[in-house]
């Protein structure tokens, strides 16, 4: 696949990485490196750098943010350390064209919630059981040549009600050992911004080396990058009399 | 539940109940009796009648068709037999505003494959297994009062993808035993008439017995209801110049 | 139209009435004593009370806004001196299942904004040119028996693009005398709360004494009113692993 | 704007061009030849090719076809001289990943309402008033780079209610002098095929020839085509028990 340039900038909280020794063995190079590599080697033509909360900025100064085409988000134990300037100014981009891949217990990130209006709560249970991720949506672009259904051997189970405005396009469902249903993969659009949320991927499990996996998020990369030409937010104009 | 009277037609095939014993003895009085005497139960304030496809008219006649208000579907192995001209009929009638539920193996119904535009296709495997059915949208008035989720210990597994159109809402989703998911109860307006399909009922289990499929199916035929006033369906309309 | 007996609260920032003469003498009991006095001649059944901003608790108390089945919300000049805690409780009350219909140039507000996740912004020109309503979705219980189209003479020209989600449901589009068009009524769920935003209605007209006005706000009033046994919002739950 | 090769067909009943002199002076080349000129300068790197109702085979017979990537379709006097077999084969091709663009009158089709399941019905008045196109999707890639609004001098008015089910995506709403409002351009998906409806075009002014029109036609082309590796429409199948 080949892409223009975008920059893509792939933030994760980190907190798991340093306080549990399994999940450090899992992802020695953190969830944030595992997920970077699949993009690398799926996207030659962009360029993909990661972020972390413990950075200056939390990782995302305005020269890191701003010049930033597609942003994933990864978090879990720190959504309420994330500060509500950055917040704010997450949300400026995503209403300006940036895109945004919120992944798994992003799903109650601060940045997620501000942007869906709804609490994003669900039914959970961790046992690792087996996931099957269903295509609904047969031609969308993010489920290019993807296994029908994709299996996850291991991970945590979500489950409905998943507390979610109705999505704009719905793309993956989800069905796990014990029976559980999710909509696991669902899109939306915020001002000029592409949102999307991928329920996959758990700290437990190395699901982010999952080749399946990695092509979804690259294939959403793609679909998220801004459009040519896109620029500030939107705010109300007073619009001077038609002359025609 | 009180509803202002409606006259609800329960429409049956009715072949499999006479050529296999089994689903004799499983429905004595054919599908459409069993879905009959649940609306019966569950609103006393309505007119509960059935139709099949051996009857005159097909079951449909106009003065039948046109004093139904909502129309309920089971078909599976005679849809070819259904006249085009009663397809036709119903069609222009849902468009006036008549609501349809579409049961199970009617998905592949002329009727259903007309309003919908597509092949209306799906995966399938009938080996009896458990189907859950979960509530998707909480406070959608047909998911009103079910358990969350549904158990239907014994179903034929449908899966996705299910070639439908991008429903205008989506209520339930089932999982099977199997690790399949599907789309298991979708909403859609064709003009004036609300359309429902609900995927659970085969002729092989005792589905539409089951006290919480009835209370859908009630719950079903009370949203599908006729708007008051609703009359033919419309027709292009050369407008006159406005005059304000 | 009867009601199952709901409580309705009409806020009001309050602002413009006592600020230019001219809107005091448009509407001499206030935006919301127009709007009240229209929703109690509609709706007997139901409990119509009104608030503004210069109350205690800015007019929403927890023991008014937790008694409120539908909140009505009129700002415009002082949508930055609601407080965050009360947004915080009114977009809370909508998850949980309060109903919420925002008027006009609310669409600026806190509240719609944080329950939208987008900038709501939109074109504007106040030169009092004529609107009409037309309605999209003929047999939406919001537009049920209003005119086609509702002719407003007078009235702040809006104009798209408007900055919002694509709404779940589009059900009245307007045209201005300039030639501006705009989506005048969405609908949206969040969580377990119904809302409805409409566009017309200003200060400087008597829009909502016109009785198409009326009769929408009264429809969507009964439209957006709480279903029974609808709870608290949902938290994520830790779900005990499934044994059937 | 550079395109995989992808084979378009644009297809016209040509019945006005033959009939009325005033549309063969506005179209001399046909209204098909119109948009294929505007095409073929706007997608260098796609073959551009006409048919009429008058050639062999209605003009698309299955090599035609069968090798289209893209259809778009005008007709207004002779929808009723389109022989439902082809009517079944251009649905089949949609189905199985061909995109379709209808445009004008051709909301009337056959085919156009077969795919949507309504009566396609609309309100009109051929008194050649001014339209203007307002985009509402402003990243959608249909929009790129046009206008907003873009004008058109003289237009036969279409009006609300259009009888169309809820859209997919609705890109462009117009708005004509005499004040209604049009869902000008709206999208569906079909199983695997693409479908835009686009309101602006009437044999009677030459709308064709306008720039912007021609820019919407060319970015429809570029978004409707198929998604590579799209075969035959998905046909119901026994999927065996999964052994994972």
């Amino acid at each position: 696949m080949s892409l223009e340039p975008v920059t893509v900038t792939v933030w994760n909280e980190g907190v798991h990485e340093l306080t549990t020794p399994e999940v450090a063995a899992t992802y020695p190079n953190g969830i944030h490196g595992s997920i970077a590599a699949g993009l690398r080697a799926a996207l030659p033509g962009a360029q993909i750098r990661t972020a972390t909360l413990d950075q200056p900025g939390q990782g995302l100064p305005p020269e890191v943010l701003n010049s930033t085409g597609v942003l994933l988000w990864w978090g879990h134990l720190a959504h309420d350390q994330v500060s509500d300037a950055l917040v704010a100014r997450i949300v400026a981009r995503v209403h300006g064209g940036m895109g945004l891949i919120v992944l798994h217990s992003g799903h109650y990130s601060k940045v997620f919630r501000a942007l869906l209006g709804t609490t994003c709560s669900l039914q959970w249970r961790n046992t690792g059981e087996r996931e099957l991720v269903w295509t609904i949506d047969p031609t969308h672009p993010i489920a290019a040549g993807v296994d029908q259904p994709i299996l996850i051997p291991r991970q945590e189970t979500y489950g409905e009600p998943f507390d979610i405005p109705a999505p704009d396009e719905l793309v993956f469902i989800s069905s796990f050992a014990g029976g559980e249903v999710f909509r696991s993969g669902v899109t939306y659009r915020r001002g000029r911004g592409r949102i999307f949320y991928f329920s996959p991927g758990d700290e437990a499990y190395p699901v982010y080396e999952h080749p399946q996996i990695r092509r979804v998020l690259a294939n959403a990369v793609a679909w998220a990058r801004p459009v040519p030409g896109v620029g500030d937010p939107a705010v109300a104009v007073e619009s001077p009399p038609l002359t025609r």
